[in-house]
């Protein structure tokens, strides 16, 4: 696929075989999350790479616990997840979004199927996500930016809804 | 080049030549923002894509006055300027990001250059910015996320700078 069919055909994933990820294909995806934009070229953002099971399933657990649904896994049994904070500058939120978008078009053009799941902000408010950045040395003041969800696709991925009416405005 | 590549090489522009894109090249480059993952699928963003000089003109004026520094052009002499606004809803800012980081993702894929120009917030709320909306027929509450400044590289493209350490905290 040449990159602007991995960006058109690229759709969110709710259903993910539970086999490990390649470490090597899992390896480019982050380094190409490495290389989104940031604000000024900060390179603010960090990228928690968790295929730990029991740190991942901790994670879903307080996740659906956010959002109101315990017990349930809101990461569809995706094996990988990835979690993306970012330094709590005025541009956190936009450098950070960038770095899960890339996340999720490398993983595309690599055979690999990702969901953007939220509430990362709400989980490194809480305890449990102030302990895990400090279990992992993290220092600063980061917020959390989103999740990607990531596996190989179960199934046949979903085809896109169509786009709607008006996404552009063309003034030449 | 592979989409890792495309992903791995883009950078941010700062000098353009002042030759218009051609207009089935950045067709191509606005289909892939509609293809961007948004919160719900909801598809809330909006591109605004200008090559008429007079409005871009005016869209960097506006813009230079915001950051305090009139009579520049923060564009950097770009040709093109996309506006990014998405509907006010709580992942509006994420969602707009991810539409322009496959802008210009796919920009370098097609050759073209681009540069992330913040201070479209601002802009939207200014009487100028509700006013150029009121003039689209864009109805109903939407905020500026970001600006696109798209254009052909004039001279070479910067090298990435070296990735900072600690961008991955790996959890096996």
């Amino acid at each position: 696929m040449d990159t602007l069919e991995v960006l058109k055909t690229r759709r969110s994933i709710r259903k993910f075989r539970p086999d490990a990820v390649d470490e090597e294909v899992l390896a480019r995806i982050l380094e190409a999350g490495e290389y989104a934009p940031t604000g000024m070229g900060a390179q603010s953002p960090i990228i928690i790479a968790v295929t730990n099971r029991e740190l991942r399933d901790r994670i879903a657990a307080e996740n659906a616990e956010i959002c109101g649904r315990p017990g349930t896994d809101p990461f569809y049994g995706a094996p990988v997840i990835l979690l993306v904070a970012a330094e709590n500058r005025p541009t956190a939120v936009y450098d950070g979004s960038c770095v899960i978008a890339n996340l999720m078009n490398a993983a595309w053009a690599l055979g690999v199927g990702s969901c953007w799941i939220h509430r990362a902000k709400e989980e490194l408010e809480l305890p449990f996500g102030r302990q895990l950045l400090k279990d992992l040395g993290i220092e600063g003041d980061y917020i959390g930016v989103g999740h990607v969800a990531l596996g190989y696709v179960d199934g046949q991925p979903p085809l896109p809804k169509p786009r709607k009416a008006n996404w552009v405005y063309r003034v030449k």
